[in-house]
């Protein structure tokens, strides 16, 4: 896989800055289970997954893996190069969920284009963004445990009291029955509706994959 | 407060660029108690902290308030400015915890900047690593909740046992004394030590603030 593939910002390099990318990069494969990053190791390099599947997760006091994020074909994982920037102070281990053939660019090498390209450090950011809500979206769902559960049913039992899955009820209205602030229930309701789950507009609800909602119900 | 003294790279950028920025920005003063920021308001754009006290936080399932991080005197808030970058994909409330005097730059002048000046856009990456660090530690203490506790609370005991507070110990066997990984044990240490509460050397742990330990043991 030619390494532009991997950043939609490569046309936006000097021809130099390409080569020095595509000379620095060398090939890796690891086979399922493999540890290919942890706090242990060296500053890894940044990974171009060509095929295959990794998993950053960090462990619980139990000893228990909590996922943080998953990276396959043509993603770009940026924590197995975090040497590369000073305020990046967490360990995360990254393993090779199934057999994968990477790239890999040293991040020395890649540091230097980042310094002088607006556009790869730009994009760099993005990639880091996108990580980070990743990481934001499991923090509130270990701080909402169940509420999805929870809400499901509530809307469930709604619909069932009400005879219509369209429900005339306000976000707020769902927080006091519940117990939770409305800006929660808001939050959950969309995730909901990005999931296809439910159609919300002003003052309504409305359930528009029910078998859905009662699998995450149960 | 001069704009250049929250940018360490503000010698790096041009004089247009310097100029675009520091004529964008304005003033804004924030009470006490004042949300300044949160999923509802527009894009608020780039808060420059003069002085003062912000805090960023989100809400659990109850309505707790969960803190992510503060913001002091020269810190820069970037999540007020988030519809910057399309792949920040979460919603944080920004509260002044003290009587705050702002500058505030709107999110597309300061955008435009970055999209041109890789050492902007590379110091405004290093910021964005910093909170991240910030949130993965918040997830950690969550996570291992109370585990700094019994770790500290083990090491007391063992220097009783032993009458000394310079412990022959690995990370393994207190992980295996205390059910815990060893990683897990490691990075709390870590923590330890960066509070001055421990010393660690290999194979070794040394107290150096048993009233500290205590107090968190307590």
């Amino acid at each position: 896989m030619e390494i532009s593939t991997f950043f939609p910002v490569w046309e936006r390099l000097s021809s130099r800055q390409q080569a020095a990318l595509s000379s620095a990069a060398f090939s890796r494969t690891v086979a399922r289970g493999e540890i290919i990053h942890n706090a242990d190791t060296d500053c890894t390099g940044l990974l171009l997954v060509e095929s295959g599947q990794l998993r950053a997760f960090i462990l619980s006091a139990e000893g228990r893996e909590i996922t943080l994020y998953r990276l396959f074909e043509r993603d770009l994982c940026l924590f197995s190069a975090s040497c590369m920037m000073r305020s990046l102070q967490f360990d995360v281990t990254i393993q090779a969920e199934k057999d994968a053939s990477l790239r890999v660019i040293p991040a020395e090498s890649y540091r230097k284009i980042m310094d002088e390209s607006a556009p790869l450090s730009n994009f760099t950011s993005e990639v880091m963004a996108a990580r980070f809500s990743d990481v934001m979206w499991l923090i509130e769902q270990i701080l909402w445990k169940s509420f999805d559960r929870r809400l499901a049913a509530f809307l469930l039992e709604e619909a069932a009291i009400e005879g219509s899955p369209a429900l005339k009820i306000t976000h707020e209205i769902i927080g006091n029955h519940m117990g939770n602030p409305r800006e929660v229930v808001t939050r959950m309701l969309r995730y909901f509706q990005s999931e296809g789950m439910v159609r919300l507009s002003r003052g309504t609800v409305e359930i528009t994959d029910e078998r859905a909602l009662r699998r995450l119900a149960e």
